[in-house]
């Protein structure tokens, strides 16, 4: 357990985790170049400012990834705390300069909470910003337990589950899950910084919520993508081949009216790989070894939409619901998905509700 | 006033028009050439299944764009209605070749409600899907009024906001705020079908968000697309110039420890012009002649958040909130961005709970 802890650097991320273990009864204190900011984390009940009278149990290095080697060979000099962490999104020592910047590696354990806002600042912060997220940690060989430990409890006050990678396998996983698509929401913003009036008026939630991430700090994400820019670049470079092939497709659709169909192709092909990407995102581990219920439904108002109801409240995803004409019997039944375990609730839930439920295991 | 309406296309726009309709008491006819997919909309509440005995008032052609203009004909033929609107996303009459297949212009207002989802299909659709959404119709010159004014009606009775513009300026809004998007995002989303397990969970809110509409039906889009090539073409023509200057920058980041200052710049200066056009779409206007209030705050536990709080119900936008510490009075303040129109009334509601409030216009 730790009682006492420094955060340095209260900003979006440092000051929300001072709200975090304050609210949990950590005495924090509060550390920042900018005494302005560590005055308003202060204010905002992130815990007290300026630095601790005796070492703290944990500090919370939380300044960009540039600068992150320096502050904490400093604070280490300065004696702030027994172990130290930090939450920049890279991790690699090599591109954090720790071993340049003599960090003590036995006292120091990398961290990063995959947790954010497009509003930066502890205006921003949120005591509840790290609840349920991952909080990637990247010990080093000679990183101490003792470090360790401290750092995991912190993690655990702030309500995020840790994860323990190798920070190389960290940075290339972030690059393609956090900063690739954070340069494509922005290639795209880009875009529409000179849209006309009567444009941006069309703009609805779709366009939105792709750009959205492009209005974080800008000077923090150029630190950011400079610190992985190999990572990146790699992602980006392959991005780069589809769009290619892409606008090539496109621009043979445009001369001719009966749509070539290897344009068609090429065009139908992203999209359908696009899907699985989104698949991969939004539905991980697929659907296999399903359960299948099919429920008749009388023909009465309102009797297919309460059945969505019961069968959603019972836990089966919207995706894993269909309904069936049956020609023959003029009868309209349900198709539910469920995966195993939670199926012979679902299809207690129904019969509870009237329904008459037919059961089949779905070979996977 | 209509009262009678025919939905063809009982997909997720036809179906939630008929959802609407049907909940503001216009008798609504559903059909489709897949009979199952017209029953499941029946059932949902969507209208009755089957064509009406005679004509009704206004035909919403819910099909996708390569198909719009043949329905529409084919329906013309056939009396369906005294007249015609459809839904697709794709406007010019050229591209919806509605010339070729002999439509009569007089009966027929294209129109484009901006709303959807990722999930398609009858029971994706929802009643309350075009609420406060825009919903564009592009008469021509031939349009009766008549045919106008019971579009206009279903508009407002699906509760949508109505906006009449030319065609070929609907076509380049949309490729901009909605078609080049929903292909950034697939571009974004075909790199992540791939992805280890590991770096998947690690995927956050951030990346969600980017690639969310590529989860859409990818037999639509390849429709949509293909009727718009031409802008799609250019805006990712342009973007790609973008894309290669950035992996250009990247690349050069890679190479040299420390960062070459043009490679740097060129990171900046795309974040920043990302910025822009965040800015475009969620601050439309900007904030010119913003009133700004100041408001010296006690050193109480939860003053700061307390004056959020109330700053925001009054109407203050969260990045209109800035803090500040007077290193001179060791006094902190909270400065309050508010436009002209309501800064009377924030002032109002701020000392009402008790606080000091001083107001000064600022310079546009």
């Amino acid at each position: 357990m730790i009682r006492t802890a420094a955060v340095v650097g209260t900003g979006l991320i440092g000051t929300s985790a001072g709200l975090a273990l304050s609210r949990r009864g950590v005495r924090v204190h509060l550390l920042d170049i900018d005494e302005a900011a560590a005055r308003v984390a202060a204010a905002r009940g992130a815990g007290v400012f300026g630095p601790p009278a005796e070492r703290v149990d944990l500090a919370v290095i939380a300044v960009p990834p540039t600068r992150v080697a320096q502050v904490v060979a400093q604070q280490q000099r300065l004696g702030l705390a027994h172990a130290y962490t930090d939450v920049a999104s890279v991790k690699s020592p090599a591109t954090l300069a720790v071993a340049d910047a003599a960090v003590q590696d036995s006292s120091y354990v990398g961290g990063h909470p995959m947790a954010g806002s497009e509003r930066s600042g502890p205006l921003a912060a949120r005591a509840d910003l790290f609840e349920g997220r991952t909080w990637v940690l990247t010990p080093g060989a000679r990183t101490s337990s003792a470090a360790l430990n401290r750092t995991l409890a912190a993690v655990s006050l702030c309500g995020a589950v840790p994860v323990v990678m190798e920070p190389s396998a960290h940075d290339r996983a972030v690059a393609l899950v956090s900063h690739a698509p954070h340069l494509v929401a922005t290639l795209m913003a880009a875009r529409l910084g000179d849209a006309s009036r009567e444009a941006l008026a069309l703009a609805g939630q779709g366009v939105r919520d792709v750009i959205r991430v492009s209005g974080g700090d800008a000077a923090l994400w150029t630190d950011i993508i400079r610190s992985n820019a190999p990572a990146v670049a790699e992602i980006l470079g392959e991005l780069m081949k589809d769009l290619e092939a892409l606008t090539g497709a496109l621009n043979a659709l445009e001369v001719s009216a009966p749509a070539p169909e290897d344009a068609l192709g090429a065009v139908r092909e992203l999209l359908r790989r696009g899907r699985d990407g989104w698949e991969a995102v939004y539905e991980p581990g697929g659907a296999p070894g399903q359960v299948t219920l099919t429920v008749p439904l009388a023909d009465r108002p309102g009797e297919v939409d309460r059945l969505i109801d019961a069968a959603q409240g019972a836990g089966v995803c919207p995706d894993g619901i269909d309904l069936c004409w049956s020609q023959g019997s003029s009868e309209l039944s349900a198709r539910l998905a469920a995966p195993p375990l939670t199926a012979e609730s679902v299809r207690r839930t129904l019969a509870d509700g009237g329904w008459r439920v037919s059961v089949a295991a779905t070979p996977s």
